[in-house]
């Protein structure tokens, strides 16, 4: 895609500073991230023997300078350097690479997720897939936008219908991948990869349900605007809106009659 | 990524007006698939359930002509439209839309399959990615070039070091997903989806080992060059290189000593 990459959220209200400062964020870490992409670097195993990648926390390093300039009373809940500022109302929840298996397999399919929370509830979510141009923010009440214009979800309203996306079974307890194969046997097509793009791809209509298991708040914090926004329904498999403290499971649907559908078998 | 595809292969050996040539097919094709991509349009489904695209079969119609045109005495292999000249020696083998899930689902991961074989000998192989403006081509005893620049696999030679790929483990066999099921355990990363976009990966030294099975003629002649001519190695599950004929299990690898070692799993 040899188009130049717009990071912009074209509303009005009262979160559209908030929402610009988001897209300043996504085109700084993509300048961070991409510097490094496919580029020979040091792969650092953590304790958990994920790997992460010296991108990843200059990157989240970045972000955070920028967060505490700008908005000094807000708090910050990242991947690489924790959580600062707990207590307060405002927290920033951003994952700086989303897809760290991805990037450093030099599949341009990483992404960069940020998203504004207030009184735990999640008013702006931002996906960000600095190799491929592509960039969605969903803003509360305002809508969802690709790349500066709206997008919707599909109408997609039965499984049968369905075009199915998750990153890995690998991720799922033997018990979720059993529940996973219930749903995959109903679906229509399945496709595997993408973490943090394929809730893009259901926000733009193209695929219509994704589900996932084992995912940290800042793995799912910034999807929740998106999906909502472009007209879909999100929750965690017990049928609740993801918040700061939910258990990592996730089911995003363009409709919600498919999300019910998902939910009979996901939630039992 | 906002650069303009380079679709050369810088050579000047005997191969040189083929591989321009293959250039030129690769570059119509784009222009077809690209004008059809995340646009609403009919999913055809084939007797065989698999989802097909008008786009599909159009890119290939064009291919087809051109080949026609410039090489009467040429065979085709293609997916859609068949077998022409099945006695000649030179046999042109096209996959239009390699990853027709990936191209419905919205995802940039679908790509276009160019080999050209003599004797059944393979010694061409191009794999373009149109929506990711990055293309891939091998010509015996030329090397391998992405995006005009020669490319290497990497040197990884230990099963536990290495990056494995496949697209999908619904594609096995039960008696093959036990044999990926051992290959995984001991491989470090894996990564799913993509296709034939895997194998480029492997041929830019930035994943080490790729694996797949029931795949067709047209989806795997072109990779053969492709991983050869940038140094790795590629077979089928019994160890023998690919020809019209093989039973489309495939195990590309960085390495000689990477091969061996997950040959040694696929091929009990």
């Amino acid at each position: 895609m040899s188009k130049t990459i717009v990071m912009t959220a074209p509303i009005t209200g009262e979160l559209a500073d908030l929402a610009d400062f988001t897209c300043s964020l996504a085109t700084t870490a993509a300048s961070v991230t991409r510097s490094y992409f496919r580029k020979p670097i040091d792969v650092i195993q953590k304790m958990d023997k994920s790997p992460v990648t010296i991108a990843d926390r200059e990157c989240e390093a970045r972000i955070r300078e920028m967060i505490t300039e700008r908005y000094p009373g807000h708090g910050i809940l990242g991947e690489e350097h924790g959580f600062e500022g707990a207590e307060l109302s405002d927290i920033w929840v951003i994952d700086p690479i989303d897809g760290t298996k991805s990037f450093i397999s030099g599949l341009p399919l990483y992404g960069t997720l940020l998203a504004y929370t207030r009184g735990n509830d999640v008013c702006i979510g931002a996906i960000s897939m600095p190799e491929l141009d592509e960039f969605w923010i969903g803003v509360r009440g305002e809508g969802c936008f690709f790349n500066g214009a709206p997008c919707r979800t599909s109408g997609c309203q039965s499984l049968e219908e369905a075009i199915l996306m998750t990153t890995s079974v690998e991720y799922f307890s033997p018990e979720n991948r059993d529940k996973y194969a219930a749903l995959r046997e109903k679906s229509r097509i399945r496709r595997y990869g993408g973490d943090c793009y394929i809730y893009a791809m259901v926000a733009s209509g193209w695929a219509d349900l994704a589900v996932e298991t084992g995912l940290q708040t800042y793995d799912y914090m910034a999807l929740v605007p998106v999906i909502e926004e472009a007209g879909g329904f999100i929750t965690d498999w017990s049928g609740n809106r993801p918040d700061l403290n939910s258990d990592g499971t996730i089911v995003a649907a363009a409709t919600k009659e498919l999300h019910q559908q998902a939910l009979e078998i996901l939630g039992r």
